[in-house]
């Protein structure tokens, strides 16, 4: 994979998503001691950078292919943005989904026309019943993040933030899987080759800074954080080019996570949430080595449940420090 | 007052105000049948337009009356957008406030160097105060809404709208005590003579849309809304304006308000306090007058308390139709 392969993405979904806008917020900049510049790919379609890449997938299969459908195992922002792009193309998609999922979530995959394929909350069924899915129906398997057109379509947001943003010193993402994350480094090396690459990752799902400490994929085992769309363990595609241009991959705490999310709701009156806000965490934690740098983050979503704010409870001690 | 005075506001706080960007959204777009351009003062500096009409007061003053400062009753985003203003110049504030004001506002406003000066909560106790005040310091009062430099100021938000949406079939704003919508009319009539310029109000205080009706003021009694900022009764110098150029003033249920607050969360991303959210409740009444129109809609603010979401509580019914 490289670069061209993200450019390819751009002119195929460009008219498919949306362009999202970057904001700046100087009280934010005055805090941390430098420039930020906040692409909101949870101003995206589906709420979330995802549907970069579930567009991507998706249009880029054959007629052939495309007329049996897509299918994935995913209860969260990938089934909604390949459910949205199968519908946008007019095929059929299949989504794997525990039977605990939250009815939100059921709700909106379903209202984009997805059937949906109950099964036991546990990866091995999870994986078993897709199988069975893609059996019966031939429907082409879109994994959420290890699979190139996904990486390849998640890039063309940073592609967007590099267009529109010169002389960044750094370009952050969130790093769960790593679909956004590589694509993310595919560009900046070819676009900003100057510039850093930095992933955030919670504390309690720390697999992708051991593995790459360790040069090998450490899979995440039992991860426990709030930021719940950073749960999953690096893919095989992703992981040699995080390798490569990936400077450092820096976590955080989930009060930190938490603090940093509210952050931005109160100052830049945005809807982010928790797997957004580990890299404003990760930038307030190393803020004497970013100083006066110009720091590009991706916030990669705004998909939050409304009726139950993660700072609802106990944690507003720990929200003190912001 | 004309459109030159809102052009005259715009060159003079060009640099201390930000240019807000316009949103748009097509899940809303497709449920109201028209195309609605949100014009984001909830990203403008203290989370309001406000901060554009206390900044051209402040720097309307000459040196000898900015010299002895500025001075206002208020427990609202005026209070904060003209301590930071008068921050901005370098020259004292003074801000009464009832005892019973809500402790985050009152750190706001003394965050930005303003003195406060408690007052009992009564109107009369506010404005004896505010006089002893005036009397003691020399400070100018600077009212929230019924002054000129004011209006002038707020008229900029629409101002930048108009200059970046062309088109526009109306233009809409909430109606409190009429600085925003004065000052928005004004702008309109010049720029957009064929739009119509609708205002927007809580049925619990439709004062204004009761006052259009009969021709005068009709002060606002015991009014009794989620959209705290909209209490107040039209300003004289305002009124005038208002019936020159105002179409229609169209009110709404809390209970719409706070469906479309919500859905403005929900799909726009973005963080609104409720009275920003009458305008597109009152779009989503009139969606059948406005089909296919092409709706500008000014976002007043995004000022909100995080620990106490307005339907947290018994409301969830009544949202369910979003």
């Amino acid at each position: 994979m490289n670069f061209s392969d993200v450019k390819a993405a751009a002119v195929r979904i460009g008219d498919l998503v949306h362009r999202t806008p970057v904001l700046t917020c100087s009280a934010i900049d005055d805090q941390v001691g430098m420039r930020v510049f906040f692409k909101c790919e949870n101003f995206q379609k589906v709420g979330a950078f995802k549907m970069r890449g579930a567009t991507n997938a998706v249009f880029s299969l054959t007629e052939e292919e495309a007329a049996r459908g897509v299918a994935t195992h995913s209860s969260g922002n990938h089934a909604q943005a390949l459910a949205l792009a199968a519908k946008l193309r007019g095929i059929p998609a299949f989504v794997v989904m525990p039977r605990g999922a939250p009815v939100v979530k059921r709700a909106a995959v379903a209202g984009y026309g997805a059937e949906i394929i109950d099964c036991e909350p546990t990866l091995a069924a999870r994986e078993a019943t897709l199988a069975q899915v893609v059996q019966r129906t031939g429907a082409v398997f879109i994994h959420p993040y290890d699979n190139e057109r996904i990486i390849a379509g998640q890039g063309t947001a940073a592609l967007e933030l590099l267009q529109e943003i010169s002389d960044l010193d750094v370009v952050m993402t969130p790093v769960g899987g790593g679909g956004l994350l590589a694509g993310t480094a595919l560009v900046t090396a070819t676009l900003a080759p100057g510039a850093r690459v930095i992933a955030a990752e919670p504390q309690g799902a720390d697999d992708a800074a051991r593995s790459l400490a360790a040069g090998h994929i450490i899979p995440s085992v039992d991860p426990d954080t709030v930021a719940d769309g950073l749960l999953t363990s690096l893919g095989e595609i992703n992981f040699p080019i995080i390798k490569e241009h990936v400077s450092a991959i820096w976590t955080v705490s989930d009060d930190k996570i938490l603090a940093a999310m509210r952050l931005t709701w109160e100052r830049m009156k945005i809807i982010i949430e928790p797997s957004s806000a580990v890299c404003l965490a990760a930038v307030r934690d190393h803020r004497d080595e970013l100083a006066g740098c110009r720091v590009g983050i991706i916030l990669s979503g705004g998909n939050v449940d409304l009726d139950r704010l993660p700072w609802q409870g106990d944690l507003t001690g720990s929200l003190t420090d912001r």
